[in-house]
């Protein structure tokens, strides 16, 4: 399969790597087509790997992972443009997160509570199929799930059922066996929601390592 | 001890018969001394129970429950008045939805991110010390963890160590061992926060027994 990652942080650096490791063609996608961190995880990653701009990778792939900062999300999505994934699976795995105001940061009001960075993302690549998941926890954790040991779950949610079908194929690939399908895209604004939570447990466990 | 639990409906009702079962004195507080559902659970209940207006329920109490609507939780703090609760542990287990939306609810966008109904009830109740806990789970759940079997968790969260004390012993006698301490009062962001995403896993789930 021909993925495009969207993102060269933590998130996008680990799906990236993981889908590379499982064979996949992966492009990573970034502002520019020569960002150096983009650069540098070609070099060092084994496989069909390659860097480009976010359209540009965007367009050679099937699937489009969007690992960007949440509050760039719709930037970047105009970056791709609408006529380059459509028909795509489009997997988003952000969160609308404020940082302005310190740590832990507050959901981007504009962007959750009675909407999600998810259904905007959709809305504004209207031709795409958006699925939301794996945004509900540390990136290490989405693609190596018994790194938390005993049953805990991942969640989708998207309002298309052929696209909602090839996510549960790469997230069956990453180890996830049983993915919680939580319905409508909508339901990102549930999912979403958890981060304010999330970053409290972060804080109060110490590490990562939990779900 | 004496407890007054503000609200008449089922998480008051369940909060308040739990309570007399354990011997404690339990007053159930409405708007109006006379609120029919409050004298029906009087009468219907064993122990020393009453009923009265959340005013004076409050006052004859030593910790005060907040259970009712969170879009009420303000109404109903000025109805008691900071100087009846003054030096009190106030228990709050609302959640501020908002359901003119219909199902499923978001939240009171003016008492949720940057804020939460836990910080507003402390700043309209200054005197009280206000902890945040039972909000992220059904009414039944409140109660009786067993319900659900396995490990799982209840939250608190304030800003006085005492009264997350007086808490942890309200929790230890409904059959809550660890409960998780998310630090300070604006953790209740947090845990408000989780609703959202509670409510579409109960329609995922399709019964309310899971945490």
């Amino acid at each position: 399969m021909k993925y495009a990652v969207l993102g060269t942080g933590m998130v996008g650096h680990t799906l990236a790597t993981k889908l590379a490791s499982l064979g996949h063609e992966v492009r990573m996608g970034a502002r520019t087509a020569d960002n150096e961190k983009a650069v540098a995880w070609a070099q060092e990653t084994d496989g069909d790997v390659g860097h480009d701009t976010f359209s540009a990778a965007a367009d050679s792939a099937d699937r489009v992972i969007f690992a960007v900062n949440g509050a760039r999300v719709l930037d970047v999505a105009e970056a791709v443009g609408p006529a380059t994934v459509a028909g795509k699976t489009v997997i988003d795995v952000t969160n609308p997160l404020d940082m302005s105001g310190g740590m832990p940061p507050s959901l981007i009001p504009e962007m959750s509570n009675t909407t999600s960075a998810g259904e905007q993302l959709q809305a504004s690549l209207p031709g795409a199929q958006v699925v939301k998941t794996l945004n509900t926890m540390n990136h290490l954790l989405m693609v190596d799930p018994e790194r938390v040991p005993g049953p805990h779950d991942v969640f989708l949610c998207g309002d298309d059922e052929a696209a909602k079908d090839a996510t549960r194929e790469m997230l069956a690939e990453f180890g996830w066996t049983d993915p919680v399908d939580l319905g409508p895209l909508s339901a990102a604004r549930g999912t979403e929601g958890l981060m304010p939570f999330w970053l409290r447990m972060w804080g109060t466990v110490g590490n990562a390592d939990f779900n």
